[in-house]
C-alpha cells in the first residue's frame, strides 16, 4: 500500500461524508474510516462511487494510506468519543502527525486536549464547522484552532473546501491557540440561537399579532431577503413558510412546537456567566426552547390564563416593517453582545482573535452567513480594536434609524400578550447599555447594608471604598473574606 | 482540658463571630477557632468578652474541648479553604464526628465532599446560611444537607439559633442529602438577585420616570413594605432612601452605580441551563449587574445614543401603583421559576425536597424574607405536589389583578427608554407559558432544513419523529450522531 491519501476522516454520518465528498471534488485524496466498517463499504459503493475517496477498516489501513505528515479528521459525537480515538490514534501515529476534531466540542476540552497531543509529539486542531449538511458538502465555515505549528498542513485543504465571499476569500483562516476555534464555533452557535429566536419572534407577531398566513409571512421573508435581513435564515424561512403538507396546508402549522436544546448555546450563556457579558439575547433564546419543551404545563396555563384574542388593526405594511426594524435592531445588539463574549474570552485566555476575521469567515458557508456579516467585517476595518459594535458609526445609524419601531412593536407584543423575549431583552439591554446612570447604586447599598460588601461613590476615585452602619448597630468587623 | 464544648467554629470573620456569639445565647459553649490566632484573642477580649465562649489556637486544642461526637463547623471562604481544612480535620478528629461547611459553597463540592468525609467513617454537613450578619448574630434561615445521619446531632443547635416564625416554628429544617442544602441555598440566593434587581427597575421607573425624589420614594416603600410586599429588602431599601450623607443630601445618589456579581447568582443560571430550566428573571437580574459593571462603555454609549428626557404627565398615585403590581407579579414569576429550577434539581440529584419546608425556611431570617414566603408555603399546603406557582389558586388570581397594569409599567418603560431586563422578562415569560402554542414549530422546521433535526407533528404522537427533504435534494444519511 503506497501513502498517497492527503487525509482521512473518521466518522460516517453526514457531516463527515459530506467533508470527505467536499474534499475530493477540490482533488484530495481522502481515506474515510468508521468505527462500524460495514459503513464505509455502504459509503464507497453509494455516495462515493466513482470517486478518488479509498475506504480503511482499520487504523491501521487507513494510517497506511496517508502521506506525512498524517492529517487525520474526526467527524465522531463531541465528548468521550474524541478522547477514545485520540487515545487510538496515539498508539497509531507518528510524532508531527496531526489529529483534527472538526465535531462540536467544548472548548475547553480543546484546550486540554492541544496541551495533550502535544505532549505526546503531535499537533492538534480542534475546529468548528458550521453549515448543516448542504454547508459540509458545498463549502461550510471553518473555524480551526490548536497547534499553530499544524496550520500550513491543514490551510490547503481547508481553505480549499470552505465557502468562499464573493471576492473569493475563503471562509476559513486560523483562529487562534489552544481552543478559540471551538470558543468562536460555540459562539457561533449561540448566535445562531439568536437569530433563530429573532426570526421567529417576528413570525409570531405576524401570525398572532397580525393574523397573517403562512403564504403571506412568505412574502414577507422574501422582501425581507433583499435587504438589509439577506440571510440564510431568512433565506430558508421564505422556504419554508411556503412548503405544502401533502394535504396541501402550510406544512409549518402541523410540526410541533417544542424546540430541543442542549449543546453550544447551552454553552455560551454557561461561558458568559463566568465571564460575567451579559449576552442576554442568547440566553433568552436558550430558555424560550426550555419553555417551548414544557408544553404539558403551557397547556395547562394556557387554560387558567386565556389569552385574549385581540383583533388587528392598523396598516399591515407599517406593522410589517416596524417588525423588520425591530428584529433588525435587536439582531444588532446580539452581535455586539456576542462580540463582547469573544472579546473577554480572548482576554481570559490569551488568544488573539481578529474580530473582522471573524465575520469574514461567518460571513459565508455557515448557517449564520447574511449581508449583515459583511457590515461586521467593515466596522473593524475601519477601527480594528472596536471596542463595541454599537459605537461603529454604520451601526449606530441603524440602530437609530430602528429605535422608534422597535420599541413600537415591542410595546405592541407587551399590550397584546406575545412573547417576544429575545426583541425585548436586546431593547432592555440598548437601554441598560446608553444609561450613564443605572440604578445599581440603590443594588450597592442593599448589598453594604445586610453584608457590609461596602461601596464606591460618584464623588470620590474608583477604587476607593466606603461602608456605612446603615442601623446604627453592627460591629467592627467586615465581611471581606465572607460573601452573604 | 476537659471535653466541655458543644461545638467549634472555625473562622472569625463577620458571619463566624455572630454565629458564635449567637449559639452563645442559646446556651451552648463553642470553640472559636482562626488560622491567624491572635483574631481568636481579639475576639475573646471584644465582642466574645464575658461569654462562654472558648478559644483554642490550634486545632488539637480545639478538638479536645469538644464534646463527642465533635461538631466542628467552618465559616471560611468558599473554594479551596474548606478542603484544606477538611483534611486537617481528618487528621484530628474521629469516625462519628461531623464536619460543617457553612459557607457558600458550589454544591457540587459538596456532593463531592460529603462523598469524600463519608469514605473516612466521618459525617458531613454542608449548609446554606443566609441573612448577612445580622442574620447571623439574632437568627438567620439556615438550610442543612448532607449526611442524614448527621443531622439529629446538628438539629438542637441550629434549630435554637434560627430564626423563628410567628408560630415559633425555627427556619431551619433538614433538606436532603449531599448537596441539597447548599443548592437551595444557591437558589436562594439566585432569587435574592431577582429581588434586588426588581426592587431597583421600580426604583429606576420612580426615579426617572416618574421624576420622584428618594425622600418620596422612602415613603412608597414604606407603603408598600405594610402589604403583599412586606419584606426584608423592600424594608431596608425603605431605609436607605431615607439615610442622608454627611451633607444632609440623599446617600443613595452619592453611590457609584456598578454592582459586584461573583458566585451563586452565576451558579444557578449556570445550573438552570445545565438543566434547561428558564429562570429568565434571575438571569436578566445577574447580565443586569454585568452591565452596570461596564460603566466606561455606558458612559460612552450614552453620548451616542443620548437618552430624550421626557416629562412625566399623568396621575403619579396611579403609576406608583401600578409599578407596585408589575413588581408584585414579576416576583410570583422569578419564584415559579425559581420552584421549577428545585424541582428539576431534586429530580437530577435524587433528593427529596419539601418544598413547603423551603418556603418556610426563607419565611424569616434570610434576606429574601417575606409575607411573600407565607402564601407560598400555604401554595404547597394545599397541593404538596404543586408543579407551578402559577396555577396555585392564589397566585392565579395575584397575577390576575395584576396583569393590567403589569404591561401598562413595561410597555411605559419600553417607550420611555428605561431598562427593565426583569419585569419584561418575567412578562414574556408569563406570556410564553401561558401559550398553548410558540412559535418553536418555525424553529424545528429551520432546524430540520438546515440539520435534518428531525420534528415531531402535531397530529401525530408524541416520539414519532418527522424528517422532511426541504430543498428536494440532499442524501439519504441522517444526522443523529452530529449536531451542528
Amino acid at each position: 500500500m503506497e501513502p498517497r491519501a492527503d487525509i482521512a476522516v473518521i466518522g460516517l454520518a453526514v457531516m463527515g461524508q459530506n467533508l470527505i465528498l467536499n474534499m475530493n471534488d477540490h482533488g484530495f485524496t481522502v481515506v474515510a474510516y468508521n468505527r462500524t466498517t460495514s459503513k464505509v463499504d455502504d459509503f464507497l459503493a453509494n455516495e462515493a462511487k466513482g470517486t478518488n475517496i479509498l475506504g480503511a477498516r482499520s487504523l491501521a489501513e487507513m494510517v497506511a494510506l496517508l502521506k506525512k505528515p498524517r492529517r487525520v479528521m474526526l467527524m465522531v459525537k463531541a465528548g468521550k468519543p474524541v478522547d477514545e480515538f485520540i487515545e487510538q490514534l496515539l498508539g497509531v501515529l507518528e510524532p508531527g502527525d496531526i489529529i483534527i476534531d472538526g465535531g462540536n466540542s467544548l472548548f475547553e476540552d480543546t484546550i486540554r486536549r492541544t496541551q495533550y497531543v502535544e505532549s505526546k509529539g503531535l499537533l492538534y486542531i480542534g475546529t468548528g464547522v458550521s453549515g448543516g449538511e448542504e454547508g459540509a458538502r458545498r463549502g461550510p465555515s471553518i473555524m480551526p484552532g490548536g497547534s499553530p505549528a499544524a496550520w500550513p498542513h491543514v490551510k490547503p485543504i481547508f481553505q480549499a473546501i470552505a465557502a468562499k465571499v464573493a471576492d473569493g476569500t475563503p471562509c476559513c483562516d486560523w483562529v487562534g491557540e489552544g481552543g478559540a476555534g471551538h470558543y468562536v464555533k460555540m459562539t457561533h452557535n449561540g448566535i445562531e440561537y439568536g437569530d433563530m429566536q429573532l426570526i421567529c419572534e417576528a413570525y409570531h407577531l405576524m401570525k398572532d399579532g397580525l393574523g397573517m398566513t403562512p403564504d403571506e409571512m412568505h412574502e414577507v421573508f422574501k422582501e425581507w431577503n433583499t435587504g438589509e435581513l439577506d440571510s440564510y435564515l431568512i433565506e430558508i424561512t421564505r422556504d419554508i413558510l411556503a412548503k405544502k403538507d401533502d394535504d396541501g396546508t402550510p406544512l409549518v402549522d402541523k410540526i410541533l412546537d417544542t424546540a430541543g436544546q442542549k449543546g453550544t448555546g447551552k454553552w455560551t450563556v454557561i461561558s458568559s456567566q463566568e465571564m460575567g457579558i451579559p449576552i442576554t439575547l442568547i440566553a433568552e433564546a436558550v430558555y424560550s426552547r426550555c419553555v417551548s419543551a414544557l408544553k404539558d404545563q403551557r397547556v395547562k396555563a394556557a387554560k387558567a390564563f386565556k389569552p385574549g384574542k385581540t383583533r388587528f388593526a392598523g396598516d399591515r405594511r407599517e406593522w410589517v416593517h416596524a417588525i423588520r426594524q425591530a428584529l433588525y435592531a435587536s439582531k444588532i445588539i446580539s452581535y455586539t453582545q456576542g462580540y463582547m463574549l469573544m472579546r473577554a474570552a480572548a482576554q481570559q485566555y490569551s488568544w488573539h482573535l481578529n474580530y473582522g476575521g471573524i465575520a469574514l469567515m461567518w460571513r459565508g458557508g455557515c448557517i449564520i452567513r447574511s449581508v449583515f456579516l459583511g457590515e461586521i467585517k467593515n466596522a473593524f476595518d475601519r477601527k480594528p480594536k472596536l471596542d463595541n459594535l454599537l459605537l461603529d458609526p454604520f451601526f449606530k445609524k441603524a440602530i437609530k434609524g430602528c429605535v422608534r419601531n422597535w420599541r413600537k412593536v415591542v410595546s405592541m407584543a407587551v399590550r397584546k400578550g406575545i412573547p417576544v423575549p429575545a426583541f425585548s431583552t436586546a431593547l432592555a439591554f440598548f437601554d441598560g447599555i446608553r444609561s450613564e446612570r443605572l440604578p445599581a447604586n440603590l443594588l450597592q447599598a442593599q448589598r453594604d447594608y445586610f453584608g457590609a460588601h461596602t461601596y464606591e461613590r460618584v464623588d470620590k476615585p474608583r477604587g476607593e471604598f466606603f461602608h456605612t452602619n446603615w442601623t446604627g448597630t453592627g460591629g467592627r468587623v467586615a465581611s471581606s473574606t465572607y460573601t452573604v
